[in-house]
């Protein structure tokens, strides 16, 4: 995987064969993004699969369990992260009657499955969203919803690219998205090598814009969103849909079905990440405010349902009652799946 | 003056003797924040007119024009800048009959007058303020409104000072300020020397944290307020004050009459300065956005009256009619000054 946290700068490619390197690749975002850390995790545990020495089925689902668990403990908002172990899990649960070494090889198998899937969902996400984009749009985005936070092709990004694929003039602005500036290294570069035409401002500017006139719609990611359509996404994004209800712009949310945690009835028990002061303190390497000082650093916010225009998914968009909305979704997605 | 484009990192005070490297500091932002600006710009026309050599007041006179043109087109926002300049040609203009010796004396002892008074009008809008400010008041301000944008003590920083110095425990949560970080730069810096509690938070978390009831009230400075009571601050300022509206949180600005320009109907007509993409593109100075990126770069927004709880001058505080508030301030400066 390319290094997120070099870019645009250098382009590193990274190799990963051990399940707890891939763990700390996802703690450190050599790897961001939540689907993008939904199939890193799927092949962090097939890789823990391969590697465990066990006599018996019992042993294996064992040390098993200490390998989703490891890969569970990086990073706790992005619910594709449990998503993908879960699903990993339910595989080796349902296959018992499998020889292990089998067995193992299927888990690959299914990682790779996933890696494919996430790109195809993407694909049907920016053609069902790609019609909410009007033409000559100027379009804000926050964070990196591209092709880098997935397994390809994007969600936000991948409406965006669905959207100049049809013909469409459009152009982002790109909130940098402090502190890890997501936006300016990976959305900007993303964007900039598809042609696309970007402009990068400071998360402070999208207001003015819209005061002026120079913003036509909002579309983001999403790491989590519960039953009733409170999203869970890159900090910022909250203020984004606070201004949108102010200039009466939409604001959208594009997100695979794996996003949304239907065990959660509200947006209000999705655990924040809260990670370490010198994400905001350090500038470029450099120590840019005095020593000792205190920091927040709350790496996501909640944007409530009733502030979301519309959610896009690779089933559908759903508007208005997201509660029954979603659940729709989930159906057509079980009926999909069968 | 000291260099605040390095601080926290280093204190380096400069020494300025020219009304053309005066003009540099204010243009680079060695010297930044309204009144300062209005501060300097008056010693930098002080030391321009005191080394014209000029043989009539007719011939002093328009030298002395241009020792101010060159100052008043450092930045364009600010009104102080103007206003400072504007009273010394005033002065200039009503003492046709001194001694051109003289007259340059007492341009000296102006500017060093309106450094002085400066620092009384601050502390006269922190007893106006205060008052504002609960016990245990957790406090959001944007940019710096301290001691280091004027003569002294602070606008928006002064009325918390004030709060603080009654007795009251406050804590207050800095904006780091995106591009230029004034916020995590000099109002961190500021607050810890002078031992007031500060949090130090990205621009776009402060949505969040109101979201989640921690904080209870913004309170900034401004650049220019229209005779409407539109006031220019701060790109992000906006921003806040819509989130206020949201979270129904009081928004304060804290502002000394010479940043009123009556000469305005109302904001629409305040020019917006646009600065270089490099302050948004290097970080401790390091490149951190791909090469050729577009950006924008308004250092400044405009908060409509509306979303304004109140306005903080050294004449009192003023709210709702700012049209007939703001010209009794005016009423009020007059019979003081007289």
């Amino acid at each position: 995987m390319i290094d997120q946290r070099l870019l645009p700068v250098e382009e590193i490619w990274r190799e990963y064969d051990d399940y707890r390197d891939i763990a700390e690749a996802i703690r450190t975002m050599v790897v961001r993004g939540a689907p993008a850390i939904g199939v890193a995790a799927a092949f962090g545990a097939a890789f823990g699969a391969r590697d465990i020495e066990a006599e018996s089925f019992e042993n294996f689902c064992r040390k098993m369990e200490n390998v989703c668990a490891v890969l569970a403990e990086t990073r706790p908002t992005a619910v594709n992260l449990f998503w993908a172990l879960e699903r990993i899990k339910l595989f080796v649960k349902t296959h018992s009657e499998l020889p292990l070494a089998d067995l193992k090889e299927k888990l690959l198998q299914l990682a790779l499955e996933m890696a494919a899937e996430d790109e195809k969902i993407n694909r049907a996400m920016g053609a069902w969203g790609e019609p909410l984009i009007p033409e000559n749009a100027r379009v804000l985005t926050h964070c990196n919803a591209g092709a880098l936070a997935t397994a390809g092709y994007g969600t936000a990004l991948g409406v965006i690219r669905s959207a100049a694929k049809a013909g469409k003039t459009v152009r982002v602005f790109a909130d940098e998205t402090r502190p890890w500036l997501q936006g300016a290294r990976l959305t900007a570069w993303e964007l900039q090598q598809d042609g696309i035409p970007v402009t990068l401002i400071c998360d402070n500017m999208a207001g003015f814009l819209m005061s002026r006139g120079e913003i036509d719609c909002v579309i983001v990611g999403a790491d989590r969103i519960a039953a009733n359509g409170d999203v869970a996404n890159k900090i910022g994004t909250y203020t984004l849909a606070v201004l949108c209800k102010e200039h009466q712009l939409p604001f959208y949310v594009a997100a695979p079905l794996s996003t949304i945690d239907f065990s959660l009835a509200d947006g209000s028990a999705i655990p924040i990440e809260e990670r370490g002061a010198e994400e905001v303190i350090l500038h470029g390497g450099k120590r840019l405010a005095p020593d000792g000082i205190e920091v927040r650093n709350p790496a996501f916010d909640i944007t409530p349902a009733r502030l979301v225009t519309a959610i896009i998914s690779e089933h559908g968009v759903v508007r208005g009652d997201y509660l029954s909305g979603l659940a729709d979704l989930r159906q057509k997605g079980r009926t999909h799946d069968s």
